[in-house]
């Protein structure tokens, strides 16, 4: 079997989400469209860096710009995260798995550990 | 409201899933541990191609390695990955509306569309 090493949607989806600033953009457009100015606001960095990024964005298919020449308003186009859910869902069975299994074992700790005082019987 | 821009977990787990070849590293993982060698046969690319993208895979925590000298087997560690789904699952709702959005145009469109024989009636 040999897998192709092509660019492809879900890298570029990965990679855009790959940042705490796009990954703040997505979520201030989540509760609207705006302006890249006002998208600039909570960040320390200026209006081109934030131009910056919503192109990676816009490449990976998240967002979408309107087409006025003076206001451009960003869109959330929240579709490619269903690829990348979907990916990752498959892997939910390992995590859950991971996860009783440190739950299992913390609980057989407590069970072990010297009491301190609560309901202790017989010490 | 200020947004740090420093690198953090999600971030280093997405940069991690962003190439094909780690995302089908994860998946061979996904049936059990194996060996660099193992690892690298599917592909067209040589081991120390392949360490390059475990060491990625190691650092964001999606893996771990034996300590054997000689053969030290991969191993998935899923867990990161709960953290990347459900950042992801917040906008569930946004592509869902969207998908039945268009659903919705393309029956519409169904509706209008001239009718090909199957159950039309009054043409």
């Amino acid at each position: 079997m040999l897998i192709s090493i092509m660019h492809d949607h879900l890298s570029s989806t990965f990679a855009a989400l790959a940042d705490p600033t796009r990954r703040a953009i997505l979520a201030r457009l989540a509760s609207g469209e705006t302006s890249v100015a006002e998208l600039a606001k909570p960040f320390k960095i200026s209006p081109p860096a934030v131009t910056k990024h919503l192109k990676v964005l816009e490449r990976a298919g998240l967002i979408t710009r309107g087409r006025h020449a003076q206001w451009r308003p960003c869109k959330l186009e929240a579709v490619p995260l269903k690829e990348a859910s979907d990916w990752i869902e498959q892997y939910r069975r390992h995590w859950e798995q991971r996860l009783d299994r440190l739950e299992e074992y913390l609980r057989h700790l407590q069970s072990k550990e010297p009491s301190h005082g609560r309901g202790n019987k017989g010490e």
